[in-house]
């Protein structure tokens, strides 16, 4: 059933860091036509997540900037509403960058994958069985390479791509270290995410808390913050440690660079590495990580939570939200039902 | 012919940041008695490097502090004056850390090498096919991962690790840009090293002499320097760019760690690493390395230059000249005759 009317959440204007909900604006569009080999999508979820504080800014990054005055990029899942493509019929679930808007008329070959595993709900495909999980994936395997009986620290380890990789580095064998904000995220750490300490950064003497949690030190770093939890983390490293720059969600505003210690002479001595890691250039091999990460959601061998608002009235102020850490677990706008 | 005095350069104090002079004192001892199955070797050259600065530090390191009154720790070339050991015959030349000294008694395990390349002066087993060429191998082509077309950046680029960086990367097909201090210095990188282009880091503006002198970007910047020259090197990195830490030669004091710009948005950006090298690593495998080192010296594809200081009384004040950048090549100190 297609409406007549396609509600879209524009970008309005530029933050100086965090995007409120000002920075957007939400009209009524009508429902694009399809074209030829054409898709409708009408979206059901639609995703956010901390990259957006880089894809609506205007410095150089690993995507174009959002242009103002159009649909707010983002990933969503949907189900095909109307195809003229013969790979896809009306009722299926598809997810791809269909952007915070009820409709997207899209080429078949934007859509990032069908979502075909029904036992599990469909909001899955944003979160743990989607960038967020094969983010955790890759960056922990591919970047960390993690070895049984190392130490793996991870920062936002509550968050969606950290309390996956927490999970990941057990399911392989090492010790893992939680750090999240309060003392509720320390819990859930601990009781659904399986970390085997995890600490609370807002109370204070990281460093001695990070001593204790690690004993043998540190063999891979999962971070997700930058700044002065990293700091502190990197003075933990072991021989060979790798550190994974998967985000830097502590610190706002890279314009002009921020200082901090130098590391030159600690990776020297530790013969560590520092290494940022994007999951699109592993596009071509998400299919294999799902195939990994989808049994171990159905075995409970990784667990996930979600944070869904209702309505795309939503929307504008989410990102903000996200970045104060207000949220538990993935956040999501449902907008649809998906009968 | 074994002499009855045993010269020897003691460690006194320890130096602030740079070892000067004072630092050191040179007595004379009895030379060792030959235990079983020990060596005694007669030095003939002894290595003078950088490493040296964090080696009298007390300052934690990859290495044990020398102990104050004791022989300093270097690497030198020798003779065999006397063998207790069958696979040691006098008139052979050795190589190991057998310290600043007339003379060494040690088991035969210690010895890293016996010199048989001896078309080539013996001196050479102390710089592009010591320790040196070692390191600029396994840290150019394991950590820092050259492709043929790509561009990569070497600091302290006619050093004895720079310069063989540089020309193993010509070896490999790369584009190579040294990066170096004076006018002399950068000629002998154009005209000996090979490097495509040469820049003298003390004129000032090395961003836009860099932004020249790489205009496709750096796909492998060899670092020996730390610091505010890496710091711009940084900035014209590539996607996917490999960073060695091989020294960090511009800064004296790490104790209290210095700032410098943060790097993790940057890595991300650019999925791009940096990665510590230590070559006592790769100990295993230095056989390897001379393997194709030596012939390439041989046919002239890797050209050195040696500083050679003439007695026993330079080594005191060797360190701090090397690291105020007043020789040109690797600095040694005969203090005996090959014959």
């Amino acid at each position: 059933m297609v409406h007549d009317i396609n509600r879209q959440v524009l970008l309005k204007s530029r933050p100086a860091d965090i995007p409120e909900a000002e920075n957007f604006e939400i009209v009524n569009a009508p429902v694009p036509e399809l074209g030829d080999n054409e898709v409708l999508v009408r979206n059901i979820y639609l995703s956010v997540e901390p990259a957006m504080r880089g894809w609506v800014s205007e410095v150089a990054n690993y995507s174009e900037t959002v242009p103002l005055g159009t649909v707010m990029r983002a990933f969503t899942v949907g189900c095909v509403a109307a195809s003229r493509h013969s790979d896809y019929r009306p009722g299926e679930f598809v997810t791809g960058m269909f952007g915070w808007q009820d409709y997207a008329s899209i080429e078949a070959k934007v859509i990032q994958r069908k979502v075909t595993e029904t036992d599990l709900p469909i909001s899955t495909s944003l979160g743990v069985l989607g960038l967020n999980g094969i983010t955790a994936y890759f960056g922990l395997l591919e970047i960390g390479q993690p070895k049984a009986g190392g130490t793996v620290v991870v920062s936002t380890a509550a968050g969606a791509v950290g309390s996956c990789v927490g999970q990941i580095a057990k399911i392989k064998g090492c010790r893992t270290v939680g750090i999240t904000g309060g003392p509720e995220k320390v819990r859930i750490c601990r009781d659904e995410f399986g970390y085997d300490t995890a600490i609370d950064y807002k109370v204070g003497g990281l460093d001695v808390a990070l001593a204790a949690a690690c004993p043998e030190g540190v063999d891979v770093y999962y971070d997700n913050t930058a700044g002065m939890i990293s700091d502190e983390v990197l003075k933990h490293l072991n021989l060979g440690a790798r550190v994974v720059i998967c985000g830097t969600a502590s610190i706002a505003n890279w314009e002009p660079i921020l200082k901090g210690p130098r590391v030159e002479r600690h990776l020297l001595v530790k013969r560590a590495r520092i290494q940022g890691f994007l999951v699109l250039d592993y596009a071509e091999r998400y299919a294999d990580a799902l195939q990994e990460l989808t049994p171990w959601v159905r075995q409970g061998l990784i667990r996930y939570r979600e944070d869904i608002l209702e309505g795309i009235e939503q929307a504008p102020g989410s990102i903000a939200g996200l970045c104060r850490g207000e949220n538990f677990g993935k956040r999501l706008i449902r907008i649809a039902s998906e009968e």
